[in-house]
């Protein structure tokens, strides 16, 4: 397994290369990223390339064993390219451009960038095709900024919009320009929608689209240059998480793997499901495996910085990655620079380059992984459940949330949430995923639903799937308009239900329910619908007088399967744990173990084997009760029954039989 | 009565508008509004008209019996106008103009935007004025917006300046430019006063008056072509309440009744009584009835919605407005749009179109009021009271609000909510209004206070009124430059006090003071002025040391009336609940009826008999003491003692005597 | 002693002015100052200059014994100016410029303007010279604002660096532009640092000088001409306290005589220090007593207003400044302004005219400061604590702050607090002061810290000082760089400590401990250092396990002193109450009195003796144990063992023995 560290040999003297490489090596390191944003090292002045620092760098590490990933250089544009190329710069809504001086401020329509990034992306790959050590390539850094509102944009989403849509009669159709005598007549009088509180939906999801496009497409260039010259080696790009700028299945669909980034230390310690839910969206990308491309080593930050992973924590971080289907692990970064903007996003070493406890934390992790490594290749998380995870609809709700603070991240939070504390995994996929091999679908806002894909999940119920959805299913059609029909849409037979009014809860408001047999009392707030149970059993009960009729929740079986509808945002966590325990019991799916607060369970299954990964994500001693026995392969110890664990502590269970 | 929706043919199929107007008749509705920002569609291009769509459509409603209000379609021009004319799209103070794409974002100083927007209008009075069911005209939509700062503004403001002073030396003594040397040698050296926080508050203020004035001849100008060409039509605009942003009463001057847009259904509900007072403050406008032009029909909102209206609470919203002097009803909107930013702005059809609880009310609420209508003919809301409102004190307080949050319409809601409560009705009424008819005038913040203005007050009281005054009254003079007085200024003597000293108090700062018989404590927070009482009588009494020889409120006999004064600002309503019903019992007015909490009563009155109208705003069934007797008209029942009304519910009493 | 008011005669017609000055000689009133913001006045169009009004004024004042301060009137450029030189307004980040009618807006780098400033100044210097009641000058007024963003400003920018760095090579290694591939290969490259959240910090902080540069080259042009033309009179400028937007001792540097302006009546009445700690923050500025320029005389603000001083405050606050070495006292403003955006910055007078109750207090307290003058001649306050306050760290922390909330003046005022709740003063010096005549030194946020002032502070505690830093200390170099050390870096054997590591305690996060014999538990929030106590004595202990090693604040005897470090934020002014009682044990130092809650006590001393001064910050009455006895001033009583003090009562006791 590959594990290292983010490494910026330009920020340090030659003199310290030798001892930074030859730490790396004594903590068991064997690969580090090089270059990013180091452009202006390469090519000190246009055309003219200089790989001479990298080179030796590549050397000194090459001579401790360790390998590297290149990073095209393109996320910073050098001094002498912004003063050359003022348009190189993105353009805000001010009509003035960004000033350089910071990093991933390019207009993505700017000839001469392009030309420039394509330049040095050749260059950089003739250069290092063959050196040995250099196993694969990172692209560019955290693509998403910016959105440039210049007239070359202007011009080329107007040529992106005749292309999709071919002609004004299906684009006004297409953006419903019928309202406020939006029409459009000619292609130049489409505007960029700039208010995404006012402008037109429709259009507001096609820039959307557009701006993920023009960064797709900007990839796509890199990655074809890298594919033609270095076919030896793997080209990836360091993701981030639950970043909604991009449509990040496009992004990822040129490339061998995802990886990501992952800084959960911000604010209080505690159970956060966050990283898990990042990590499952990333291995949702290509529904593969994935890299930790920069891993959390200290306190982060650019003005403000975060808390200090504990002792400990910063392999139970690493853990919880590696749990989620993790298969290299790369600390951001080496040591903390002492210049710029991130003096204070701290690396396992500090501004000191002294080895201390981060490092030798980060070392003992590595040594475990090195140690984990044989047995855990070619192993994946299984999951029974799928939850449905859409940039349509994310854009959609962040155009319009319909009701305060929705968002597709936030509703899926909710079912993810129980799910974490229950000890049951789960797939998130595309929507259009072939769903037949997922015992539960969960479908949080899943708010832009084309007719296609409403039938899809008709049949996957009636199939025998059991599905969940809730509030603002299914409003939208693909090009953000409503559709016109009664909600739940095409699907209120399968659902059994009408929902003929709704509402946020806003204000300062809330209902009040009760669901389960416990018959405990839950607050709503936020939205409700007014939920009408034709054929389905309703399984909550409302204490609002003038929702009375209605159901928070509705089942309704249909063909082999079961479709659940929760009409509700509820304050308590309680509620949707009772929901998902209602849930995983109608599918039939067991927890991987009885978890107590705090600790996070999760299976990595193989052909070599199934191995239980748990993780104490408090800062207390913890007991779990295991439904398995095996042997825990940091310890070398056969386990069975109960295992214990120290604050932040983890156990790998090769599970027997 | 006229009764119905506004309609937007022009948002969906031909085959569909029969259906339509089909169930429009069978809900009793006799009238839509029809053709706002419809101007792309009447003109596709420059000069070339087509009414096609609109006669057929208006055909279509004629055959079911509706009548049509036109709408000029100036609240959104085409795309085809920004285009070739870019200057028409305000500028905002970074430079850039507003995007096309939204709405209300034309300059109003723009040659060819107002020549535009004459010639549509031309086109339309001439092709609609003797459509058989064409009744009347709405001006454009909600005017209010933007405040264009391009130099032709610029230019037209100081030419405005030019035509007000006459002089530099008048203009320099007017805004007081002695301070901070701000001294104007000539007129193309005057700025926008752009920074309302930082900027000369008495150019401030004529620059809101200017845009106003701007605003205003807009309209006249289309005011104009329609009564040439359209004699038998009225003329209305749709205005939103207690918006600031117009002075409401120069834009009603040209109209023959004002018409407005009410929406009290986001937050919480409850028993506010905003939607009241907006009406009040609408039917001051011209002192006549008013019509509903867009009424709450479902939950509103562009990215977010509020909440549904309850079931009857449809119903009841229209019976307030009815009771505070509505003579027309029409529902925003028909159906909701399922395109563009208004697609949660919803009608009384949602995005299917079918005709469910929210249309089934309407049509009950539609058949009420032409089973009233004949009742109600000529009646109107008859007060005892008066209370100013005053743009130019509204205008003052936004520049400078002296304390924190401060406003006139907060000033006024203090006591407004106390007369709502006790179920007394007042008039809103300008400054210059005659008040002799009145018993009692109320004058909160009434900042803006011309020496003619305060003389006529002083003979208002000395004649026999009762007047009550509150914290910075009359600080300012008509150029918003402060009185060298004394505070209260001219009125000194009529008030009998003298206040040398006052102070915010703010920043979790609180005084306390006791009024009334009952000895409870209140709390000041805000502001409180450090009233020495003269000649006055002090009707209560500060805790705090330091402000413990100063009095709270005031009563001074004088002439033969009674003038009040109010210096500070109370948390608890139950300090204006006390002090409007000592000064209700001073000017000797009853209330029409004993309320329970959330219960509404108004008496509208005419040649024909008084009607009594009591409104529940809660979703609880109460009961309400009449002090007379009579018929209720939606049951045909006789009514005395006690009547009860369900959750929302409303009765309409024809008093007997 | 001077004593009088800021006086605008340009404001009120001619025949107010010989009743101003009769009522200010009334008062005992025997200075003002003139003509700030009166360019437009005095220039009334280019080169013509008209200094009539302000001669008359001067006669009438000087008839009734009141001399004058006059103003350098750049600080508003005049309508005529901004018309003819529009580059003269500052340009602002989106590339609009200011809009005139404001003040303080000017470009530091437009030619026309520092011409112009050149030249009025040049000409009042001319005219005044040998006016016989004028006895100096004020520059400017608080100078600050605004940052111009022009390509002028910029090319400056470039020239100054060029001149401070000599080489690229320089510039590169100072600024760490290895980071993000910042390096700069032509000196035209270099943008401006604008976002000061995202751009190189080492390049905001020269940012931050170059502008500070500009300002005090701006006012040295002045300064030089007034020299030159004027030897008899003296310089000053009316600085803005704890205002951190220019380094002040560069500022002072030019100048006679600093002076200030004193506005704490914002929010609640209380007994906050910030008005003690500006005091000295000015007396530092050049180690020697200053004058209030514009002392609170009532409520203040420009949209909105603050409270009122109440009786006895408007005294009180005065003798504050007096107790902290004020030599000068003028009230800001004489009468308050019926004009303009400082209608509610109140004055003695109101806008009325009337002398009242604030008038009249200045009175009394100008006739009591004419009573203390002739023994307070020469007197300052003697201090035995030095608080190091840099500009440079307060930059470098407005740039990134480390912790939320972070910055030098909250750190200083945690320690400052403690003093002036003990009755202990301090000096507020800048880094290289020599110490060693001070017994203790305080360095809270001491964040900038070259090697050279490092190795005093070692020499200092080593030759027998106390000295005590605290989180965050000695973090970065003279270029914002961090240092490539271990905490506290160069100063780690002095402390006796190391800290490896530490983290931000945000986002409700709160860390816990004891500190002191009572064993009282405190709340950590913000910050905390990982303190490794190496030959430190630990002076308290953390409760949370993965701190428990670690110190909270240390304790070192080192050479002939003491160095304490404390590496935590805490929450509750007890804990520094204790700390600073433990440091002044440590040191040596009693407090000049016992002081009750709100009351403030300080000792001013000269060879003509010794006064203390206490002042009674609250509006209720107190009791204080004197640990002296002697004549009270004021009252001319003798006092021993204990004094009572009305609310906002004040006593100035010369001290016998």
């Amino acid at each position: 397994m590959y594990v290292g560290a983010d490494y910026y040999p330009e920020h340090w003297n030659r003199e310290r290369w030798p001892i930074d490489a030859g730490l790396m090596k004594k903590a068991g390191f064997n690969v580090v990223r090089l270059a990013e944003f180091a452009w202006v090292n390469m090519e000190p002045q246009e055309g003219s390339y200089d790989f001479e620092l990298f080179d030796e760098a590549l050397s000194v590490l090459h001579a401790n064993g360790i390998s590297a990933i290149m990073c095209t250089p393109t996320a910073v544009m050098p001094a002498w390219l912004a003063s050359k190329y003022p348009e190189a710069l993105a353009m805000k809504g001010d009509g003035t451009r960004h000033v350089w001086g910071v990093r991933k401020d390019n207009c993505y329509c700017c000839d001469d960038y392009n030309r420039l990034s394509e330049a040095v992306t050749r260059a950089m790959a003739e250069h290092f095709a063959d050196v040995p050590n250099v196993i694969g390539w990172q692209t560019d850094n955290e693509f998403g900024a910016p959105t440039c509102m210049c007239d070359k944009c202007l011009a080329q989403f107007q040529a992106w919009l005749k292309d999709k849509y071919g002609s004004l009669d299906s684009l006004n159709a297409a953006w419903g320009t019928h309202f406020w005598g939006h029409r459009i007549k000619e292609w130049s009088e489409i505007p960029f929608p700039a208010d995404s509180n006012a402008h037109n939906p429709s259009a507001c999801l096609d820039w959307k689209r557009f701006h993920s496009w023009l960064v797709v497409e900007f990839q796509r260039d890199q990655v074809k240059i890298l594919r033609r010259m270095c076919p030896k080696h793997f080209i990836t790009h360091n993701f981030m998480g639950l970043f909604s700028g991009l449509d990040y299945y496009d992004l990822a669909s040129d490339l061998d793997f995802v990886s990501w980034d992952n800084y959960p230390v911000w604010g209080k310690p505690g159970i956060r499901y966050d990283a898990s839910l990042g990590a499952d969206v990333m291995r949702g990308l290509k529904g593969k495996n994935f890299w930790i491309m920069e891993q959390t080593a200290g306190p982060s930050g650019w003005g403000t910085f975060g808390r200090n992973p504990r002792p400990g924590e910063i392999r139970s971080i690493t853990y919880q990655q590696l749990a989620h289907g993790s298969d290299g692990q790369v600390w951001f970064r080496w040591r903390t620079c002492t210049a710029g903007r991130e003096q204070y996003w701290h690396g396992l070493l500090g501004h000191d380059g002294e080895p201390l406890r981060r490092y030798r934390e980060a070392a003992q992790t590595a040594s475990e992984l090195h140690k984990l490594a044989p047995h855990l290749a070619g192993t994946k998380v299984r999951a029974e459940i799928a939850i449905i995870y859409d940039y349509d609809s994310i854009w959609s709700l962040e155009i319009q949330p319909g009701y305060p603070e929705n968002s597709v991240v936030k509703a899926i939070g909710r079912y993810y949430g129980a799910l974490f504390r229950s000890g049951v995994a789960a797939d998130i996929v595309p929507p259009g995923t072939d769903l037949s091999k997922y015992r539960l679908v969960l479908a949080p806002a899943f708010h832009v639903v084309p007719d296609a894909v409403a039938d899809s999940l008709d049949e996957y119920v009636k199939s025998g799937g059991i599905l969940l959805t809730d509030c603002r299913f299914a409003v939208k059609d693909e090009n953000n308009l409503c559709h016109e029909r009664t909600l739940p849409g095409k699907l209120s037979d399968t659902f059994g239900i009408r929902i003929e009014e709704y509402e946020s809860v806003d204000g300062g408001a809330a209902y009040h329910l009760s669901y389960g047999a416990e018959g405990k009392e839950f607050t709503v707030e936020g939205y409700t619908d007014w939920v009408t149970a034709m054929d389905a059993e309703s399984m909550g009960k409302f204490y609002d007088g003038h929702l009375s009729s209605f159901a928070p929740v509705t089942r309704h079986g249909v063909g082999k399967g079961v479709a659940w509808y929760c009409g509700v945002v509820v304050t308590e966590e309680e509620f949707y744990d009772n929901l998902v325990r209602d849930l995983l019991r109608e599918a039939g799916i067991e927890p991987v173990a009885d978890l107590p607060n705090g600790v996070e369970a999760t299976m990595r299954e193989g052909e070599v084997g199934r191995f239980l990964f748990i993780v104490n994500h408090l800062d207390m001693a913890a007991s779990v009760s295991l439904p398995c026995q095996g042997t825990e392969l940091l310890t070398d110890k056969h386990v069975a029954g109960e295992i214990s664990l120290a604050g932040f502590g983890v156990a790998v269970v090769r599970v027997e039989g």
